[in-house]
């Protein structure tokens, strides 16, 4: 399915007008100078800004309700409000992790995302079942995107007895990451559950991705306790923290301490950018050379009814949370969700390098700057050579 | 320029199928059993919801850079920095207020906005220049959008001789409202400052309407000083307190004490929703019947890069910025930026009943609460019983 294709008067990352040659899924050439072999399809960029695929880093493929009709939302305002009715709502209403993940991973692709990595509940009422499902999709659309998934223990780890043996058995399957999540709120057994989160990882030789939404002092404590961890079995580099709230904490004191351990450890963090809690300060973490990723975290499903999947929006979404209002600042929102999602993803052959592999994203803007604030219709999207959507319309179809 | 049309298949505020009937620009009637009578010309609704128009409640019409080419952000991090380089850069670039207006208004036009109030930048270098400007578009578009004009003192009132005679000049020449700005970090004469903005009122019979961005306690310190002067001269119903970001305070104790009064006086307040600042709660302000309105702010200005002129999009951002989830929530975030902004401009014959101005909006959508997450482009806009946008499209030109 990989292609030979030349992309013509394009505009690589807002700069000079160049072409871009690629062999076999692979970029061949990018320059003023560079021409097409005869026989590779030409395809007319009309001067549209190059970049390279976007990174959806952290959402969950298998609970949307995307073509579902409109179902307003049920859940109270707790954490543990969602997750209850979330499992209730599962069984009332059918919602099939194979057909729900196929919708958003087209609406991905139309969006310009060209790798996912997608939290998948396991528990014990589901069991494997979401897993399964969104492992179908993947192997059905694993020509037009890159899915990466973490078995994620949703309802709880050791307050759902069973739940361990069933990740162990979904990362046999096939999952790739071990999730968590609230080891203190949801767990009520911090140590308890990191230590069977790490001892899992250590078990597979799997990189982790932990949901703490724990504020303040709290969630500054269970950090700790990841930090321990990292340090203990020497899984530097090979650790995520999705949300991070505590680190949008008031105490620059506390926050600027956790984030010296951050750095210190390779500790990647995932920040949605939401406008209604205390965030992770991104500008402040790429300072210090923390890999920062971003995601739409759920689209229209049980927790909440926003998003659309479109991460140049999400980069959006981040500039407005962080204050972001000048050019560079603007240009470090669309990298942490290109090249930051790449780098938490560890993604070999990413970027705009000849040998990378052809992941790159058309936008019609002046400037990437623009192409933020206006996120319009991505005027092409190309995965591996292959073009996989045209004015915002991914041409895979959806169930 | 007014007109008779039927709109057929449109589902009002999402209710059952009906047909608007407009004549000489008014509703005459809206419901199912609604017919044309012979010659009115009919416009198929495709069974999108009816809303009424788009109310853009705060904005800064004569200082966009829409259309400009990009410009990347200049100014530093604090208020005075944005007045000082905005006063600078309108120089070097020759921001024309008549045409950047034009420019705005033709696409809040596209996006269903039927009334706007805009403040105006009055100061010793600009004299009334923006002013005039902004008033030839109005009339230039006076039979397709409703726009008021705020007598804005952007670059402070006392603290530059010779602004409150233009500020009276701007009145007579025809600015509808006084306008203000932080009366301690902009003037450092809070007293002396609201005693000139009031007096002005007063003497002209108009009403107020004044950014408040001071935060926390000096913001209160500000809102106290307004109350006075609000009760003093009896202006109840003629205040408006915009950003307010004060009332995004984490002190509830003091917060609760300044809605009391906010509620007693009936002071309107005008919320952007702002996701880097603190800001109202919306649903506490109108569970105590407090007008709340929003607005898009500066579109595209030397004060920041974001924003096109989208009210349904900017309730989903007030949706985002207060947690709302729920679908009466989200008919909140919409209400605050329709019927809202009607309420606070004291907008006559506003609504959706029989002899109201047909200023109506068709957008393909569910429900309510999926018009405010998904704001898609907006199907038909309506002004006056004229059609002045299709498709997200307006009908009128921009220079």
């Amino acid at each position: 399915m990989t292609q030979d294709l030349l992309i013509t008067d394009i505009r690589p990352m807002g700069g000079a007008p160049s072409a871009l040659l690629i062999r076999r899924g692979r970029i061949a050439g990018l320059g003023p100078e560079v021409e097409a072999p005869p026989g590779v399809p030409v395809e007319p960029g009309g001067g549209a800004l190059l970049i390279p695929g976007l990174v959806e880093a952290h959402t969950h493929l298998d609970k949307s309700l995307l073509g579902m009709g409109w179902r307003p939302h049920q859940a109270g305002p707790r954490l543990i409000d969602k997750i209850d009715t979330e499992r209730r709502l599962k069984r009332e209403w059918g919602i099939d992790p194979r057909r729900q993940s196929a919708r958003q991973v087209v609406q991905s692709i139309g969006h310009g995302t060209t790798h996912i990595r997608t939290h998948v509940d396991i528990d014990t009422e589901l069991g494997l079942s979401g897993l399964e499902g969104v492992m179908a999709t993947r192997d059905a659309y694993r020509d037009v995107i890159d899915i990466e998934i973490v078995a994620f223990p949703q309802s709880g780890l050791l307050a759902r007895p069973g739940t361990l043996a069933l990740l162990e058995a979904g990362l046999r399957l096939g999952a790739d990451v071990v999730g968590g999540l609230d080891p203190c709120a949801i767990d009520r057994d911090p140590a308890g559950q990191l230590d069977a989160v790490f001892g899992l990882a250590q078990r597979f030789g799997r990189p982790v991705d932990i949901h703490l939404h724990e504020p303040g002092l709290l969630g500054a404590f269970s950090m700790e306790l990841i930090f321990e961890r990292t340090l203990a079995l020497g899984m530097q580099g090979q650790v995520v923290i999705s949300h991070a709230f505590c680190l949008g904490d008031a105490d620059t004191a506390m926050v600027d301490g956790l984030l010296d351990q951050i750095a210190a450890l390779d500790i990647g963090i995932m920040t949605t950018g939401s406008a209604s809690r205390p965030v992770p300060p991104v500008a402040k973490l790429r300072a210090r050379g923390i890999r920062v990723c971003s995601g739409s975290d759920g689209i229209r499903d049980t927790w909440g009814p926003y998003g659309d999947a479109d991460m140049l929006e999400r980069a959006m979404l981040l500039g407005l949370r962080n204050n972001f209002r000048r050019d560079d600042e603007l240009e470090m929102a669309l990298s942490v969700c290109t090249e930051g999602g790449a780098a938490v993803m560890r993604l070999p052959h990413y970027g705009l390098r000849v040998g990378d592999c052809a992941d790159v994203v058309l936008v019609q803007a002046e400037t990437l700057a623009e192409a933020v604030v206006a996120h319009p219709p991505r005027r092409l999207v190309v995965k591996r050579g292959q073009v996989v959507a045209r004015d915002g319309v991914a041409l895979p179809r959806a169930p």
